[in-house]
């Protein structure tokens, strides 16, 4: 397995082997080893219009790691000092989101299915929707 | 979250809230809650022929967890005393298949994306490939 970094520090890419064979296609990840948590949670997002955008924002605490199990979609992935757009297109590639970053999908294919991995049970309050509030709470951290 | 039993001791069917909207679909699960196991590792399995046959194995300890993610495909469980076939064919709906079953996977559409969630990471010797063997373990555990 391939890591490589992004221009987002922390954000990863990860790329898995994958095994062909006449019988059809697989692709494994280890939690831990590869995937950098355990999961507590995992959810899938599909049916989603081409020109529509999701995400949007940050996590406190949760970890997540994004595969796209079919089809295609963009992130953008943003720590307040870098951008970057990455594009999933397949599933033997994974992208680790520590917290803390902020992050926006779209562009799904209209076959596309995001398997997403979360480090935590679902929390409201972990969330940060409003982008000048992740830019404020980036700060008072980096204040600590 | 609604379980339901199937007629093969232990296997049972897990049907997941959708949040749906005008940005598409959402449904998720919680390792430990829903899923009644942490996963150690997840697979992907796809561009499988549909007239292929997959799976035709049991697990010795690893528990498994099966969500159809995309497309649909049959599922075959088998414990040796009883039998079911089980279509799986939305993201919301996901299959418990504890060790000591046989289970083998077909008709696969040819857009299916087989997602599974293990509690053990890879081992060839928890594998039990053959179904006479299958049988004879069975029989053994019992004796027990």
């Amino acid at each position: 397995m391939e890591v490589t970094a992004t221009s987002v520090d922390g954000v990863t890419l990860h790329r898995f082997p994958e095994v062909m064979d006449l019988r059809g296609s697989l692709t494994a990840g280890e939690f831990e080893r590869q995937v950098p948590f355990t999961a507590k949670r995992y959810f899938l997002v599909y049916d989603v219009p081409g020109k529509d955008v999701r995400g949007e924002h940050a996590h406190r605490r949760c970890h997540q790691f994004l595969v796209c199990a079919k089809g295609s979609l963009t992130v953008v992935v943003d720590n307040g000092a870098a951008r970057e757009e990455i594009v999933l297109e397949r599933p033997t590639l994974g992208m680790y989101v520590p917290p803390m970053v902020w992050a926006v999908q779209y562009r799904y294919s209209s076959d596309a299915v995001l398997l997403v991995f979360a480090s935590d049970y679902y929390d409201p309050d972990d969330y940060i929707r409003d982008y000048d509030e992740f830019l404020s709470a980036l700060a008072s951290s980096r204040g600590r």
